[in-house]
């Protein structure tokens, strides 16, 4: 049945507009596509910058939302990776190619025909959603609950440099404690870790101790951060602020690496000296392999990491997403 | 016999001086260390900026010189690494600690306790060196000429970066053809890469091919390189000139990375957003460890990579100065 193919979900239909109810056909379901049903979404602050078309690739009507949890409902003739019934997550991407020299080498997260979930389409602010069958993510028993939404961005994110870079020997520091940074204190410290907190919030610097950070450090006071020369292997920045990155790299170790995963307006500018004379490295990444998602799924299920989530109804979105700008410390999810 | 202590060099003798002949009293030689009678010494510019104490820590009278290609003259007691009348070079260190947490990973360059040759004590640019066992390389058979000195401080510059992260069937950039980069082209077409050298100069996109470059782009020019985009898995940057680094880290692939070897005197400045949709690297080293100095002899006598070198007797050491500063392409060399 045609209605079949009617979804319901919220967007912002100009720049900088309110979410409001949207219906839209989704047209017959494709080949190698899956549909699901949205459980909850997580919101990012991906979703205000879109909704403002900071990055100039939004179309309107926009209906964001990235951090999809849900249940399959229907499957394209195509289909063998998943069922219907089964979980899934789904993150950035609507689907990687399978065909490009990325996704040959298993890092689907750099796939060059990669179409982004809410770009030039709909994401997860909706009833339901359609990617294709390899952009959803299969969970395994005993990982559910609202907060399984946001490991697809936030977890994700900074899971995929943990296993990349880290070693459970490493000290280590995570500057932010917001969506992803209190992500990355679970996980770091259940993956071995010695992990500071580096915030400029002292409210932050008790609930990363709370999360299970070791010790906190300020993330901008310069005497705070001149006196941790030298102290860390790796540090995961999460924040979209410009911080003195001369400082911050001069708080690794020699061979040390600070890692970027939040986008800050200016460019990251550090002395070339400071990062010969240490050997140091500034990497980045914004996504993570499907095979980094697995284990990402496994690793939280061991050890039972669950993403702290304010949960909003969808019909409350513009609220959650007023309460964004408030800058929490947990990951805010919209729910059916 | 105290008269063997004295050691005959060139100095500079204050600020910005010129070299003048110098002679000194090395002292007894010590337990660990050895003495080498110099052969030839390459230099650099890191000897004008100590010349003219850029770096704020040198002493005069300063004997520089840290490319030391020798035969070592005398052992102290609890030498047995090396025997009399073996060759051997010196790079930057004049010896690591070996007890360090880096010496320990094999990773004496970033020794904690390491002194450079010509920081407080005397270098190259003398008929004697003496530095601690560990400090000098042998020197395999096979492997001899006015180009050894070099490859202490020039080839392992470029060599380490090579063994750590390029791989034969990798596409690489590097910037600027001076005696850092023209080592880089023939080690890396030896290593098997498609090599592009990129450079401001005509002249030097020639000495480039000549040296077997596959392909050379502009390293200033906007259009060209932005034609570029996407092309490299590795760039390795050997020159001291501010670029505009955003377009650099354009011109390299996903997952790519930006070696800096070369200090330039703004910060390296590149937006985030840059290195997080292309999930790219910048690294940087100034030296290389001790296991990748020995691969590096073994590796240039495998393929009979022999730096260019411009050689000036030690009596002409001003004018070898004079002559760097034109920017010559391969490296120059003091020698008795």
């Amino acid at each position: 049945m045609a209605s079949n193919n009617i979804f319901h979900g919220y967007a912002v239909r100009e720049k900088g507009g309110k979410w409001e109810p949207f219906e839209f056909d989704a047209g017959e379901i494709g080949h190698e596509e899956v549909e699901l049903r949205v459980l909850s979404c997580g919101i990012c602050h991906a979703e205000v910058a879109m909704a403002h078309n900071n990055y100039g690739m939004t179309q309107y009507p926009f209906v964001g939302g990235h951090e999809i949890y849900g249940v399959v409902e229907k499957v394209g003739s195509g289909v063998t990776a998943l069922k219907v019934g089964q979980r899934a997550g789904v993150g950035w991407s609507a689907g990687s190619c399978t065909q490009c020299e990325y996704c040959e080498m298993g890092h689907q997260e750099c796939c060059l025909a990669s179409k982004g979930v809410m770009l030039g389409r709909h994401g997860g602010f909706a009833d339901r959603v359609r990617v294709k069958w390899n952009a959803a993510t299969p969970i395994p028993d005993g990982v559910e609950g609202d907060h399984v939404g946001p490991l697809f961005c936030a977890g994700i994110a900074v899971f995929a440099p943990i296993i990349d870079f880290v070693r459970p020997e490493h000290k280590v520091g995570v500057i932010g404690i917001g969506g992803l940074g209190s992500i990355a204190v679970q996980m770091l410290k259940r993956w071995g870790c010695h992990v500071t907190a580096l915030t400029s919030s002292e409210t932050k610097r008790k609930t990363a101790l709370d999360l299970g950070a070791h010790a906190t450090l300020s993330s901008t006071d310069e005497e705070e951060l001149k006196a941790a020369a030298g102290r860390f292997d790796v540090v995961i920045s999460t924040v979209h602020v410009n911080l003195n990155w001369g400082l911050i790299v001069g708080t690794l170790k020699k061979l040390g690496r600070l890692h970027i995963l939040g986008a800050s307006s200016e460019p990251i500018a550090v002395a070339s000296m400071a990062l010969i004379m240490g050997h140091k490295t500034i990497s980045s990444s914004g996504a993570g392999s499907d095979s980094h998602k697995r284990a990402m799924l496994d690793f939280v299920k061991r050890h039972s990491i669950q993403p702290e989530v304010e949960v909003f109804p969808f019909a409350r979105i513009n609220d959650a997403f007023t309460r964004l700008e408030a800058n929490p410390q947990g990951r805010l999810v919209l729910k059916w």
